[in-house]
């Protein structure tokens, strides 16, 4: 079983990506975690409110989610984006069934009460946030889909132990599935060709890291490349053998990713 | 089996109706369409495109569904309101699950290549409208969900012939629903306290009506109305026996309207 994560940049290109899925189905079940953070960004901006990012003193970004911002992330992760892929895997001959966490209690989790924010080197506590931790996974749901011939396409929101609709990290997240899931590989599709050794240069490939090797630029690494990291290493210590990064704007980018196009990460011997 | 439409307006009731469908499936199964036109229309003003109606030769109006138009169709429907109305159901206890048409392949229709549209007393050809004919129901995936505990919250948009995502009309896919899974009841929820001989007067209330009789009203009927007539009686040609139709603002909106507070609308004998 392979657990294939889209992201959610404007150039990733979900024709691409659905057919090449339909290959890989032949001879393996996949389960699909989706962003979309571009259009959500877009669409919020249409909506005038404009996104906002939170920095933890520790470093880590995330998108400012009050409950505004968890409406429209709700409208445009499992509306808008979840049906055009569940629409492209379906073109394809792909039977995708688009999930957000609330359905059938897939992905229940706790919402943090209270995150601190460092702006202008000030620490703010910020209590109006709607973003979690997912802590369980419904496996019995996506097996029972699984079983049935159905290609699942996870996202947003997820339910928190008082029933709201939370925000979560879909890196970590995918940790939390592949563990529940028993996945030893995952594939993560972004905008670039993988891990690159400077942001800036597309040149600057790694084909191949250990997981220690990869720890090694936790520090070093800005915005989203952080909390990948760290999704990774928690992907790991749930018992996942290979991780995947790769290009998902061009043909067969799975296939590629597998085939070593991109970069692979491996668990420390 | 029960198959329960839950009306797109303002101020349905969203507790209320959880807390009554958490009664009614301890007895049968429960499986919800729902609209979302308030939240559409609302959401539609917000990114500065507002709705348009389409008035066709013969009176029936429906929603001007242009390709903008479907994406924020998809957005409300499948995204905002369709998951507010499965974690409203998750917090009072039933297990919920949402689908749009295209996920699993549930519903599946033709697009109509062209629509007659009056205005102004002129005739007018519209092509690029993503409406169509809802013709086939995935029955095995809901009754595969339903055997396994989950209860379906259904919502457009469909799958056309060539994959595109189309609108279409919930009661007359009520009607599609009720035939593919042998359901023999409808209860529909509106901001209304059933039929009304005369729409404006809250007090006009019929509470018993054949379908021969409410087939009377087809010709004088407004609006929605006049769809909701229609799609009555696609649900009686398919073998629905009784079909409710009650106010979804208030508490125990179902079991109400089960007990005859509503309108109750029977087949012919």
């Amino acid at each position: 079983m392979l657990l294939l994560k889209i992201g959610g940049g404007e150039k990733i290109n979900f024709e691409y990506i659905a057919r090449d899925v339909k290959n890989i189905i032949e001879r393996e079940q996949v389960i699909i975690v989706q962003g979309a953070n571009h259009d959500t960004d877009k669409i919020s901006r249409q909506l005038d409110y404009a996104p906002k990012t939170i920095t933890s003193p520790s470093g880590y970004t995330s998108r400012y989610t009050d409950q505004r911002t968890m409406e429209i992330l709700t409208m445009v992760y499992s509306g808008l984006v979840n049906k055009k892929i569940v629409a492209s895997l379906q073109q394809a001959g792909v039977n995708a069934l688009g999930l957000s966490g609330v359905d059938g209690g897939l992905l229940k989790g706790e919402r943090k009460q209270k995150i601190l924010s460092v702006e202008d080197g000030k620490t703010k506590v910020i209590t109006d946030d709607y973003t979690g931790k997912v802590t369980s996974v419904n496996h019995r749901l996506l097996s029972l889909l699984l079983s049935n011939g159905y290609t699942p396409v996870i996202c947003l929101p997820a339910l928190s132990e008082n029933n709201e609709m939370i925000n979560f990290d879909n890196d970590r997240v995918c940790a939390k599935i592949a563990e529940a899931m028993n996945i030893k590989t995952i594939v993560s599709l972004f905008e670039a060709p993988g891990f690159l050794k400077d942001a800036s240069d597309q040149n600057s490939l790694l084909k191949t890291l250990s997981l220690s090797e990869l720890l090694a630029n936790e520090d070093s690494a800005l915005g989203r490349m952080k909390k990948k990291i760290l999704g990774a290493k928690e992907a790991f210590a749930g018992g996942v053998e290979k991780i995947y990064w790769a290009d998902g704007r061009q043909e067969y980018p799975v296939s590629r990713a597998l085939n070593g196009e991109g970069t692979i990460i491996c668990a420390d011997s």
